[in-house]
């Protein structure tokens, strides 16, 4: 056996902590967040493995007013739209605060770079493999604010041809996460949606398979 | 300003170092993963977030080393089709170690659930935000395994219905990541990509934008 490349206890104790405490948060404090502390969270971002290293993730702060509102309302326009897809959960839908765009103090929009299309590494057959890469960048930013003591939440809930839109993308550009971050009073004890009851943790074990797909027990 | 969230010093700095430390191995050693440390990253990956919170990430542990033959056969014939895509660039391509299939002790597929034309939260508009939260567990599971002293590699060169087709996969299910893992003689200082010429990390400044698109100075 070669060297231990292995971290510490309590290094690997402090990473499996973020993983662990990391939230989905709605809600946010106005302070602000210190600039060398979003600019930490963003290196972590850009610190992601990228497909074919094409790196395609493109960060845009709003801190025009006007802006934030106009993207507000048309997350509200699609929590709306997706309300009434959900039939018999539509009600239950609406009572869950699934944003927290108006109260954060810092909002971004995540986008995937209009230079995709001269990509082919990893990408001939699964050309969203541009998606799974910004989305591990995120995950890094996501982590890096728990540890931070920064709250984030990831919107999704948009249609992203008009947000590109609304900030007059390019046209090969790809809105993928609206995300708000902010101090918060307290992160949640657990998700969420797990909380209001809307779904539940599955079990590790039925989500495994060997040599071929796991067989739910639930 | 009410109590701080932040983790200690030495903590972030743990965290930190294995967002910076990570990479995108193709080289492994045989010695086997112990079994405790693959559940603790499953579990790691189990952590993470979910659109709707729909957990739509399955794991697909390969033992059978005849499947993993035609896997690595799957891998190598896209391989040769992307290196024909890529044109002037295909000997360049060709001489890269894209996946280590063959050595890494440790063989698993993420594919997306059967399940997932059910879950409309957050995806109305955006269907591919399961590939963006199954992403996000592969990220905390890269993250987790570089704390372990282990290495892990994405591949994502295959076709994903051939994949789908020689695992047995239900119709709606799809493959995203074949996962090599394992010890390793040396993490990568840098990407692999980037040490080899393949392309060149950005600076981020040039991928960061205020209330519109970031205007690339390179």
């Amino acid at each position: 056996m070669t060297a231990s490349h292995r971290y510490s206890d309590e290094e690997r104790a402090a990473l499996y902590r973020a993983i662990r405490e990391r939230r989905d948060m709605r809600h946010f404090l106005p302070e602000p967040i210190a600039s060398e502390i979003m600019q930490r969270l963003l290196e972590a971002a850009h610190a992601a493995p990228s497909v074919g290293y094409m790196q395609p993730w493109r960060f845009i702060r709003i801190t025009d007013d006007i802006m934030r509102h106009d993207l507000a309302e048309l997350v509200e326009e699609e929590r709306q739209r997706t309300a009434e897809a959900l039939g018999e959960r539509s009600n239950e839908f609406l009572r869950l605060k699934v944003e927290g765009m108006r109260e954060c103090p810092e909002l971004w929009v995540v986008a995937l770079t209009e230079q995709r299309q001269a990509y082919v590494f990893g990408r001939r057959t699964m050309p969203r493999m541009d998606l799974a890469s910004a989305s591990c960048a995120i995950q890094n930013l996501w982590l890096a604010a728990r540890a931070e003591g920064i709250g984030m939440g990831w919107v999704s809930i948009f249609d992203p041809e008009a947000v590109a839109e609304r900030l007059a993308m390019p046209a090969a550009a790809e809105p993928i996460a609206i995300l708000c971050l902010g101090h918060v009073e307290a992160f949640y004890e657990g998700p969420m949606l797990a909380h209001e009851g809307w779904d539940e943790r599955r079990s590790l074990e039925t989500l495994i398979g060997e040599n071929g797909w796991p067989t739910p027990t639930e």
